[in-house]
């Protein structure tokens, strides 16, 4: 054995060390971080190439130590790799354009997608890769682990434990990484408090707690107003109730966000009722606290919901539905985006989701030229969970379905998850949501990205649904027949108009292509009438006055 | 809305307070239980019809408590809904032949399988259904949440904070699913502490902690002596090397547990150190610390070690080799089999493991006649992960060779993991490890299951490895080359037996079948000499004394 090769073993530690002494040089607070401090504690902490998880989750965002980092000298801090899921704000890219940061994994980008495909072309940015969630949490146990975390909670003790608050989200994940790895964890809190209502993280898993002057950045992201929702997107819900959700006996799901999926929560306890539906669909859920599935809630539709993050202005309401609702000891939610992930991936049945782009394999994208954003947690739910064991009867059915007359390793029984795309045929300014070839291509030739940015495979689709009908593409057996199914849905795109008719009526004949006549579905039913709210108002009062929308959402 | 359908939305957190108010009322201890006392504690907090989590992992039992659940009375108790990883101890099975338990979802029997089949014969233990443990995981937060959980951890200190030790395992699942849905936690420690040397689970998670008289039970299940590794488990692991991992360039891999896995850690300071192959394969591992990993760890080949648990012995060796394991402040391992599951999954390029049955189409299964046991983590290992996103050289090749020449869907260029069948034609007792059909059908009929219990399915295994050669699987075009090529390294069973010679003459010409001279592998070198160490021995010198072998493993 040449154990000349590795002399030392605890680099990590050691390094780890050092790191600690050169902060309690270069500041007076110990454990406890002054916030006109935090400038030169991250100097001291971090070393240039280090990786370092900046928490940007999908709502939180430590956005004091974001700003912090923005101020570090680059003669000193450069080139870091940030490794974070979510890049929200200005001051995550401020970073790269500084020289401060030069590689990046992440998983979404959003508002910052522009940006970031310019900083990309200008080569001031190399990215590693695009994540799902749990790909990216899974890479920082193996070859992405942080060794520095910057995170954001709500408040800590004096010892440092920490309440998050109800946006747990990807706190637990990052911290696990980096505190067992020999990493730093600093956390800024918006208050240093005498007893944390409950522990998220353990004081020993954290480092520095820097108490900011402002509160952290909390986006409401999961509000939709109901008035906001069309009479096609009612008709739409309708047809996902009754054509997927009764067809298959959905149980456990996961909603997309959007007001198409808003409709059909707020159909529940109208459409859904009359149907006799209650109990038999929808009871549980993966889901942030969506005010729009307050009635189903107060209707009795809901038996449990377990949350990614949470919803301003939910936390009242949450907390007098603890049923319902992850809480903990001290009444408040606990989110956990890993576990919540993992139940989206393993423990639903059903996903559905938006898209903005369809090909004629089903392959869809929400990647658009000019910008990079990555898909969040849509390619792990919207994705068949191979692994899966446990049967239900919608996964079964739709197993069958798809298997139906294969043979082979292809033929082998087994279940399948419901993956439903659910797009009107045109979006904003009569934008096609079907199209020939997706320009998720264009963009990996434009960025040199080693596969198109394809948010959810063809052959994981088992839906799409659309204003014409539901085209079921579990039971289509070819190519051909895969491609006339879509544009059978596509209406007056340029991809449905160039549908073979006659295909497309033995596909309906078949069952394939169902029109909302052919479901019992009178167009002329579809009202928002039939909405359970039909503002947010209403859904205040749905809710006893529990919910409490943010200003941005209140119109009266 | 019909307000009257749930008049109270806090049954859970009232449940809970009785649950409380009975447990101070049966035992004076509070907080803290005199084991005397344990079954009172179970009497008083137990409903009947609850679904308990018995913290039963891979390795750590909460053994103290599982005894004290088959002394409850059955009148009192009944019915519990067992929802737990792993049933290890004859006690798992008791509650149920008592009664106080009749319903049972799980992943893994191992060693109880042939009483649990029994069981359910008798209609005794209804099953739910066998998961993956991230499966089961999930489940925990949608529709398998315990009311009650049972778990096991090394100390705790006055306020009830848990280390659980190295085997950290489930814990945190189980406990965060428990402990913030209103259930009560439960946990029995080897003993109380002034300080735990590091917090695993917050006291605030935890509602009552009882110092069981003796150790909790672990289990080394990850020893395997080197000293029982064959000649043909050299050469196969020689192929595995030199035809999957350096030809794939692997960096990121699980590897099951067996002599075969074991031979190939064995090889990689010797005969993959002679292909020049340090530094370019194997530097992540999503595993558990492995005895017969120290001398490639030793000679420099790993970076990195997530673990699901730990392996007794291994404690002083993970100790000084923190910069490759994860360790908490204290030194000690913290493993997780969540993360490392979800790690298994998203982020290694390779799993490699073995079985007991292979078909025809490439569907391999554990489960024999007679027993139930569950497959544990191979399903969620041994599946291609669709929702990956991230590329690497290893996954794009795969993925690539998968879908030359496909259209449409199934043609849509991504990546594929590496999913290998590592197997010698015959196994103990001459029995064929290729087989016409599988076991499992004929158990599913018996137990009657929804589906037969696959381990890993055909379409999700690339490569075939026995000591004829590797089937490639992902070069094979339909049903009938998937078979040939299986049939042609499946050596003198009857399945090899029944070869078309032209076609896997034509196969091997085309690169499908490698044989190991196409290899370059001169089978006259395939000794017992290339292993790094050749007795357990040998594997504590190498650790330089670090490690501890168990008795049972030392013959010196």
């Amino acid at each position: 054995m040449d154990r000349a090769v590795n002399p030392a073993w605890d680099q990590r530690a050691r390094r780890r060390r050092v790191r600690i002494e050169r902060a309690a040089a270069a500041q007076p607070g110990g454990r406890r971080v002054a916030h006109a401090d935090a400038v030169a504690l991250l100097e001291a902490v971090l070393e240039p190439g280090d990786r370092v998880c900046l928490e940007g989750n999908n709502q939180k965002q430590a956005d004091f130590l974001a700003a912090a980092l923005t101020r570090v000298d680059p003669e000193r801090v450069h080139d870091l790799h940030l490794v974070q899921s979510v890049l929200a704000l200005p001051e995550h890219l401020d970073v790269f354009e500084s020289g401060v940061a030069s590689r990046l994994d992440f998983s979404f980008s959003g508002p910052q997608g522009s940006r970031l495909a310019q900083l990309v072309a200008e080569r001031r940015i190399q990215i590693g890769a695009i994540h799902t969630y749990l790909e990216l949490f899974a890479r920082y146990f193996v070859d992405l682990t942080p060794q520095v975390a910057l995170i954001a909670a709500q408040s800590a003790d004096a010892a440092g434990n920490l309440y998050t608050g109800p946006n747990t989200e990807d706190t637990p994940a990052i911290v696990e990484a980096t505190a067992f790895s020999g990493g730093i964890v600093i956390a800024q809190v918006n208050e240093i408090v005498d007893a944390v209502p409950r522990v998220d993280v353990p004081a020993d898993w954290v480092d520095f707690v820097v108490a900011a002057p402002t509160s952290n950045v909390i986006e409401p992201l999961f509000t939709r107003d109901p008035a906001q929702i069309s009479e096609i997107q009612v008709l739409m819900a309708m047809m996902a109730i009754k054509g997927i959700y009764a067809e298959y006996g959905v149980q456990r799901l996961n909603h997309g966000i959007g007001f198409d999926t808003a409709a059909i929560e707020l159909l529940l306890p109208t459409y859904a009722e009359s149907l006799g539906l209650r109990g038999k669909i929808c009871k549980h859920w993966a889901l942030n606290p969506h005010p729009a599935l307050i009635p189903a809630i107060e209707a009795g539709w809901v038996e449990s919901i377990h949350s990614f993050g949470s919803e301003l202005g939910m936390e009242d309401y949450i907390r007098a539905r603890s049923d319902v609702f992850f809480t903990g000891a001290d009444g408040s939610l606990r989110s956990n985006r890993a576990f919540c992930q993992a139940a989206g991936h393993y423990a639903c049945d059903l996903f559905i989701g938006s898209t903005l782009q369809i090909d004629l394999a089903g392959n869809s994208s929400t990647a658009t030229l000019g910008r990079i954003t990555g898909f969040g947690g849509a390619p792990n739910m919207g994705a068949d969970a191979r692994g899966r064991r446990h049967p239900s009867p919608a996964w079964l059915k739709a197993g069958a379905e798809a298997r139906q007359g294969l043979a082979g390793a292809r033929g082998t029984p087994r279940g399948q998850k419901l993956v439903v795309q659910m797009v009107e045929t045109f979006r904003e300014h009569m934008q096609p949501a079907f199209v020939e070839t997706l320009d998720a291509w264009t963009l990996a030739e434009q960025a040199g990205m080693a596969l198109p940015p394809i948010m959810i495979y063809g052959d994981d689709v088992t839906h799409v649904l659309t204003e014409e009908g539901i085209a079921n593409l579990l039971l289509c057996r070819d190519d051909e027949e895969r491609a006339q199914a879509i544009r059978g849905v596509a209406g007056y795109t340029a991809v449905g108009l160039a549908r073979d008719r006659r295909a497309v009526e033995n596909l309906r004949d078949r069952g394939v292509i169902r029109r909302p006549q052919d479901l019992g579905i009178d167009v002329r039913d579809a009202t928002r009438n039939l909405l359970a709210a039909r503002s947010v108002r209403d859904l205040v009062r749905a809710s006893g006055g529990l919910y409490k929308p943010p200003k941005r959402f209140r119109n009266w």
